[in-house]
């Protein structure tokens, strides 16, 4: 049986193919690459099925869906900031993707999906560390308004259609191969001037980060632990890490020492941006899986492999 | 300045036009008339413009939208069980309508919005009654996801675009101009057969109801005293009414007191109906407002006005 990766050819999704891989399983990519990279998947030359294609389309992803078991659905635009300024991203790319993407399976017959959310469903959340019942969920991101919608539209497929459901909402996710986020951003901002480097807000922004491997491994733990109806864990790790001790790190890793931080001020990095979010991951915890890193080590490896993969400022 | 009422001409909309009007205040309708109607509109003469236009035209939205000062956004399809056919219908009249209304108050500078969301929001949830912050939210219909997906773009809005939102989720709504709904279908279904009344489900579901001027009266209630950035209020009652008493209140209404009422078995009347929904109108009751009828009352109010509008079997 055929296991779909949504987005496989992206950060997240690659690294997942790579675990599914590992694990015997038969995979197929679909993916757009449009953030995605042929690239992240050369080294499994025909061991995958790659179909180039759009979950805009939904003939493709009715096409892509014949004979898959099981689908994970990662495809989306990664870039939270972008609906600041282009406001029909989300609403395409999140929402109206994964309606065919259950569209498909319901046509084709596919029955379990997993699905990834994220911490930004939470909006700013007064309960943190953040379970996963917490309520009301009020994103304040298009973005996040898009991953809870497209929850929603999951969540009504399992009690309409009968489908089978995880739902993982990640804590930040960074690690080799990341094409976006803060890591990514400051190395790339100590290419263009190693000297000082600019920091959206007062750097006090604090969140839980998860190392790829950790979250990729966490998906397919959880999917082979747990058999209810609808399955939904937080991804994270126990601690939090600041904007301003992810500077300092990236500063260390790039051998940038001397360069000064110039922060801009204001409580978040951007209108939309949550100041700070820390997840519960307690479910995901007794369920017997242990990141292997912790928020700040999956900041200094991912700033390390970014160096190594972007280059030294 | 002018308050813009989409699904103006509908079932609760019509009856928000009438207290808006009541109120002294400029009222422009904005719906396309798929199931609302002139009729409800016609005792307001020019009072009130009407604008007969489809909220998937983003341009004819942007038109309505010019000059307005706050948005009671209700236009949705109203029948829940079609999700069950067509999965799209939600989508693109509750989501899709939804964004389209935020992108033209984002680009006109209207900063008020007050939506009709729903009960369903909170799927089949472990705490009744159901408070507004219960959590996890996991819908079970279609319908019940386009509205937690415009609730969501609504937050976003407010969290990245600077608006002020109030979310209203309301009870099984009943009462005069009723197009829909459970009372409205045994009464067309007693016009057919008089002798027997088939009830879908086993009639123990169970659910809050409201009568439809108290709710219309409530929204304005909570708008009037509230100014938070989002105000999120249940509407409904203290208590709740199962279908087997509604079916035994339409038969006492309609006379037609010696037919049979016939099961058709099931915990819940299709895939995706909640068996189960109390709200926790707390909220709502201690901002001031009592409404004039329990669920009770409301459904053999309803009953009544629905016999005198359709006809006594």
């Amino acid at each position: 049986m055929v296991i779909l990766v949504t987005g496989g050819a992206g950060f997240v999704g690659s690294h997942l193919v790579d675990r599914l891989v590992e694990d015997g399983q038969n995979v197929r990519v679909f993916d757009n690459f449009s953030s995605g990279r042929e690239d992240f998947l050369l080294h499994h030359g025909d061991t995958i099925q790659t179909i180039v294609g759009d979950l805009l389309d939904l003939d493709a992803v009715k096409t892509a869906m014949k004979g898959v078991e099981m689908v994970y659905h990662l495809a989306a635009n990664p870039d939270i900031r972008l609906g600041t300024q282009v406001t029909d991203t989300d609403l395409k790319q999140g929402t109206v993707a994964t309606y065919n993407v259950l569209e498909a399976m319901r046509l084709e017959g596919t029955k379990r999906i997993a699905f990834a959310s994220s911490s930004v469903v939470y909006g700013e959340a007064e309960i943190m560390p953040t379970p996963e019942d917490y309520g009301p969920l009020f994103p304040i991101s298009l973005y996040g308004a898009s991953k809870l919608a497209s929850e929603a539209l999951i969540t009504s497929w399992v009690g309409t259609f009968g489908l089978q459901a995880w739902i993982f909402r990640f804590a930040n996710i960074v690690g080799s191969r990341g094409t976006h986020g803060v890591i990514f951003d400051f190395i790339h901002k100590l290419h263009r001037d190693s000297n000082s480097l600019e920091v959206l807000g007062n750097g006090l922004q604090e969140k839980s980060y998860m190392e790829v491997i950790d979250c990729a491994s966490a998906m397919i733990h959880v999917v082979k632990n747990t058999d209810n109806e609808i399955n939904c864990y937080n991804l994270g790790t126990k601690d939090t890490c600041s904007v301003r001790r992810i500077a300092e790190i990236v500063l260390e890793e790039t051998g940038c020492t001397n360069a000064s931080i110039d922060y801009t001020g204001g409580d978040r990095g951007w209108a939309g941006d949550v100041p700070r979010a820390m997840l519960d991951a307690q479910r995901l915890f007794a369920l017997g899986f242990t990141p292997s890193h912790d928020s700040e080590g999956a900041v200094r490896l991912t700033a390390r492999v970014l160096v190594e993969e972007i280059g030294r400022p």
